[in-house]
């Protein structure tokens, strides 16, 4: 059976419900963070081990660095994160050394990136601060909707900013 | 006895010695190496663990980490490091982390600062690199004269000029 041409109610009401659509997708969706380039050369802020007996062993162990960019950095000591301030958890897996190295623990692969990006307005829905992953040297994020509203809603509980990390002296 | 001031000898005999003396030292000793201020900044090239089982562990444990300045990291890069190049190798103390951060190895006091700075004329004696070392907060240097020059033949092993450390990528 053909359509019916000379209706135009159909098709009205189909593009109201795409634009509908449309419209709750981008309220839902945060905007993407980009790979932080460059990000080896910036302060490292502190750093630590996530050893076999922490309970985030199987998806985090391993020897983790925590860096911030120059507008980052001044956010740690104001205590406000200015628009642009990038954080960036990096995980690295460790290797026993052998022969003369042995009992030293050596830096082997990246796991991972953990990025923060600060952006009151872009980010709003994220309290300002948009998430992403990025595994090995994948350069892509990794993170669904629901995995930012986790990170969002725990860091939403840090004593600055949302933000958990000192600068070590 | 008043001394006989109408013969010049003896007091031409005394300056000589003492010119000798002073050229000796000169030429023995190395110039001092400052503090490296603002050294937490710059980049880290690698970090490793110097755990209970190396035999530098007395000495040397704890968590390592290797800073290059803006000059060094060029250095790293073509191999050859300018004058004004310095390395830091930081060692912190860890501790077990307690509580909901059982099976963390964080970040305790700074144990000691072993610093590199490259000036080919001033540091001659000891192949172009001044060494020094830095117990905890203290910033004046505590190497003998006889540590620097076992400094200076371990690192004159190196692949490249006196370093032995790579940029981990």
């Amino acid at each position: 059976m053909r359509p019916n041409i000379t209706d135009p109610r159909p098709t009205a009401l189909w593009l109201i419900g795409c634009l509908v659509a449309i419209a709750i997708a981008v309220a839902a969706e945060t905007p993407p963070v980009p790979y932080p380039d460059g990000f080896r050369s910036w302060m490292v802020v502190k750093s630590m081990v996530v050893g076999p007996a922490h309970d985030s062993f199987a998806n985090r162990g391993g020897l983790h660095h925590y860096y911030a960019n120059d507008k980052a950095v001044a956010g740690y000591r104001t205590g406000t994160f200015p628009d642009g301030s990038i954080l960036v958890d990096e995980a690295v897996v460790m290797k026993e050394g052998e022969g003369r190295a042995t009992g030293l623990l050596l830096e082997g692969e990246r796991r991972f990136l953990d990025v923060m990006v600060k952006d009151a307005e872009r980010y709003r829905i994220t309290g300002g601060w948009g998430y992403e992953h990025f595994d090995r040297a994948d350069q892509t994020g990794r993170l669904t909707e629901a995995e930012r509203g986790t990170c969002s809603a725990c860091h939403a509980k840090a004593p600055a900013d949302h933000v958990f990390s000192h600068i070590r002296p």
